[in-house]
Formats: structure tokens, C-alpha cells, sequence
């Protein structure tokens, strides 16, 4: 009984250790796909707000907190899929996502808290503090793919 | 000044007339390019919690409430790039969705109120009420797939 136990628990230290961190993905390419994906549909959302904010689309206060409420979400998603293993095939991450993976997670991480900044603007439904929230998640935007982005 | 006004008037109108509906996008390209990339997040956060509910994947009651949170919120994301113009191009979408919209519309509604109730399953962390719920969501992209999918 105590040899079986013993072997189980090697087996799962065993399985914990080679578990790729992409395993939430059933492949490599899923998580790249999903992170793709989940940048697209936040960048769309942030993009409409960032419309407004420049006045090339007319302000709606609506649709600016709508948007914002889901590129907030959607902005927390992409991270989880950039485990290792995940930097080949159809991707323009850059190898310093892994080899300065700290910097990268900081990046990330400012990201979504201008993010979350943004949505506190659109409810306020003054166009001036989106506009000063679209700015900085922007720049957060533009650092990270300077940094990280081919 | 009344002439002008009124030319403003009618040009106004005439904009709101002709706007496209996928004019929240900048081009019909891109609304199905963001309904398609929201379907795959959405699908990805599904699966996972169906491949607890199917025994495929060990069950792990945060991840599980986790992904299904996800699953809700991004599920209701895809619908708004469904608009008129948008089934042409790289997209799997039937005519139907055009034709039959009352239809359309009640399969996504219905597939988004399961999504709530898987949401409340896995709050509850009983596996047992995440299989049935899991079951519902499932089936109603069944039904909305044969019926409006290539």
C-alpha cells in the first residue's frame, strides 16, 4: 500500500513538473490564437473609446462605458496564454517575453490598471477624463509592443 | 441661417439612414474578425469547464468559476458584429442570420441566459450542477451551429 502511495505521489510530482504551461490550451497554438483573439476584441472596444476621446467619432457616453467595461474585462485574458512554449508559429511576440518575463508582467499589469482607470472616466461621463485615461492606456499599449511586439 | 440649418438637418438624416450597421467597426472585415476571435475565447473558457464536466480534465472549482465568468461576459460580446453587410468574406455564417433574425437573435439570447446559469453552477463548485448546465450551453450551440453555420 505504501509503495503504491509512494509511486502515485512520484507520478503526480512527475505530471506537475512536465505539465507545459500552456496546458489550459489543448495546443501551443490555441493559446496563441486565444491571446490574438482577446487583444483583437480589447483593442476594438478600447479603440472605439480612443475615437471618441481623439473626436474622430461623436461621444456617446453609452458606448464609451460599454466599451470600456469590456476592454477592461477582456484586457485581463490575454496573459494567461503566453505560458511557455508559446512563442512560435503565428505570433510577433518578441524571446524577451520569456527572457524578461518580469518587465513583461509589469507591462501587462499597468496595462490593465489604466484600464481599469478608463472605466472609472467613462462612468463619469466626462470626455476630458476619458481622454486623459485613453492617453495612458495607450502608452501602455505602445511600451509593451515597443518592448515586446516585432 | 434657417437654409443652412435645415441643409445640416437633412444631411444628418441622411447619415443616419445610410450608416451601415457595422459602422461601430471601421470596416465589415473586422466585425467578423472580432465576432469570430469572441466566439474562440468564449469557446476556449467553455471547454474547459466542459472537459471538468465530462471528466476529461481534473475539476478545480476556481478555475472552473473562473472560466465560466469568463465565458458569460465574453459571450456577450460577439452579437453587435452581426450587422447587415457582415456575410461576406472569411466567415462560416449562413444567410439565415439575415433572413431569419428573430431566430438568430433568440439563439444567442438563449445560449447567453445558459451561460448565466453555468455561471451560477459553478459558484455553487457542484460539479454535478455544472454538468447539467454545461449540458444546456452546449446543446444550444448545437442548435444555433446547425441552423446558421456552414
Amino acid at each position: 500500500m505504501k509503495t503504491i502511495a509512494r509511486t502515485l505521489m512520484i507520478t503526480a510530482a512527475a505530471l506537475l513538473v512536465s505539465a507545459p504551461s500552456w496546458a489550459q490550451f489543448a495546443k501551443p497554438e490555441d493559446a496563441v490564437k486565444y491571446r490574438k483573439n482577446a487583444l483583437f476584441v480589447m483593442q476594438q472596444n478600447f479603440g472605439r473609446v480612443a475615437a471618441m476621446a481623439a473626436g474622430k467619432a461623436p461621444f456617446d457616453a453609452k458606448v464609451a462605458l460599454e466599451s470600456a467595461t469590456n476592454a477592461e474585462f477582456v484586457g485581463k485574458l490575454p496573459w494567461a496564454a503566453f505560458g511557455e512554449g508559446t512563442d512560435k508559429g503565428d505570433t510577433k511576440a518578441k524571446p524577451e517575453i520569456w527572457t524578461d518575463k518580469a518587465k513583461f508582467n509589469e507591462y501587462a499589469e499597468k496595462m490593465q490598471a489604466e484600464m481599469v482607470k478608463l472605466t472609472v472616466a467613462a462612468k463619469s461621463g466626462n470626455l476630458d477624463s476619458i481622454k486623459v485615461a485613453t492617453g495612458a492606456v495607450g502608452g501602455t499599449c505602445k511600451s509593451c509592443h515597443d518592448a515586446f511586439r516585432q
